[in-house]
C-alpha cells in the first residue's frame, strides 16, 4: 500500500526536503513524484489548487499542503516514534515560533538572494547573516534545537544547509566564519541518514542557480 | 493571580484581537496592557526581542509570540472547554492551512492597503477580493469554518471584519457585494460576546487610518 502515500516535490526545494526528512525520520515508505514547475502536473494542480506549489503530501487521496504543516501532520499521524514537537505547550509554542522565524528570516530572505539582482542580494545578505546569528544564539550549546533529540526546528532549518554554498558564492561570505556553532550543528544533522539521503547536493543546487541566473540575465 | 497572565496588545491590531477572542472564548481572566508602538515598552522589548511586535501573551513570566501561536497555546493549556482545533490530524492540517492563508491573503494583502499608495491599493484590492472569495468557497454553507462550532480559522479571520470598512472606503468596493455568505458568517460571529467585546470599532479603526494617511501624505 505504498501508493497510499505520495509526495509531490522538486529535488532542490528546501521545503520539499523538510517533508522528505520527516518521512525518513519516521521510517515511512512513500512514492516520490518529481514535479517540473515549468509544466505542473494535473495532480499538483488538483491537489494544491490554491497555491499550486510543492511539496504536497497525499495521504489516502487527501492532500496536505505547506511544508511545516506536512511535518506536523506526519508527527501526529505516525506518533509511535520520538515526536518532533515537545509535548509541553510552552516548549511547543517556542518550537513553532522558531520554525516560523526560519521561514521568514532564512526562507524568505534566501528567496530574495538566489533569483535577486545584485543590489537586492546585498540587502538580503545582511538580513540572512542576522537571522542565522539569532538561530545560533537559540541553539546555544545544545546538540539540536530540540535539545538532545533531533526535532521540529532542526527539520525546518537543516534543508537550507544545502543552499548555504549557493548563498555564500552569490553573497561572497562564509557562514562558518559568522556562525561556527551552526555549521557544527548542520554537520551533526547531516550524519543522520534521514537527512543525508533526503537533501540535494549543494553543488548541484548551485549549478541550477547559476544556470537560472544566466537564463534571466541576473548578473 | 490574574497577574500571571498578561497580554501586550494594541487596540486596533487584528492579530491582538485573535488573542483577545481566544482568551474570551475560554473564559480566561488576564491583564490587558495597551502598547504605544511609537514608544514600545521595556516589557515588550524584553518579551519579544526578536520581532518587537504585539501581541505577546505572558504566562507565568514566559512570553508566547505570534498571534496564531498564541491561539494554539491557549487551546492547549486551557483544554477543558470545546477545542479550537479539531482532533483529527487531517482536519487539523486543513485548519492550519486556512489560518496561514488568512495571514497571507488577507493579513499581508490588507497590510498593503491601509498604509499603501493609490497604485499599491489598486493591486492589493484585487488580491484581497480573490482571497475573500476563496475563503467564502471554503466556508460553504457551514455556520463556521470549523463546522458547527466556532474555532481556529474563525478566530484567525474574524478580526479582519473590523477592518473591512477601512478596506471598503480606501478601495471603493463592498465586501458584501462580492461575498455575501462571508458577511453573514461575520455577523454570526459578531453575535458571540467573545467576539463583540474583543474587537475594535470599525469607524475608530478607519479614523485612525485616515489620520495615519494624512500624517504620511499618502492620498
Amino acid at each position: 500500500m505504498a501508493e497510499e502515500l505520495i509526495l509531490l516535490d522538486e529535488w532542490l526545494s528546501m521545503f520539499g526536503m523538510r517533508a522528505r526528512i520527516a518521512l525518513a525520520e519516521k521510517g515511512i515508505k512513500y512514492v516520490y513524484k518529481e514535479e517540473d514547475l515549468d509544466n505542473k502536473s494535473q495532480m499538483l494542480l488538483q491537489m494544491n489548487p490554491i497555491h499550486k506549489k510543492i511539496p504536497v503530501l497525499i495521504h489516502k487521496g487527501k492532500p496536505i499542503c505547506e511544508s511545516i504543516n506536512i511535518v506536523e501532520y506526519i508527527d501526529e499521524v505516525w506518533n509511535e516514534s520520538v515526536p518532533f514537537l515537545p509535548s509541553d505547550p510552552y516548549q511547543k509554542s517556542q518550537a513553532r515560533f522558531w520554525a516560523d522565524f526560519v521561514n521568514k528570516k532564512v526562507g524568505d530572505v534566501g528567496g530574495r538572494i538566489w533569483p535577486g539582482r545584485r543590489d537586492e542580494i546585498e540587502v538580503a545578505k545582511k538580513e540572512l547573516i542576522e537571522g542565522l546569528k539569532e538561530l545560533e544564539i537559540v541553539l546555544g550549546d545544545k546538540p539540536y534545537f530540540g535539545g538532545d533529540t533531533f526535532g521540529y526546528v532542526d527539520i525546518a532549518l537543516i534543508p537550507f544547509y544545502t543552499w548555504f554554498y549557493t548563498y555564500e558564492e552569490l553573497c561572497n561570505f562564509k557562514v562558518e566564519a559568522e556562525c561556527d556553532k551552526l555549521i557544527a550543528w548542520a554537520k551533526r544533522c547531516k550524519q543522520r541518514e534521514s537527512v543525508s539521503k533526503s537533501v540535494a547536493d549543494e553543488k548541484e543546487v548551485y549549478e541550477y542557480v547559476v544556470n537560472y541566473r544566466k537564463r534571466f540575465d541576473l548578473d
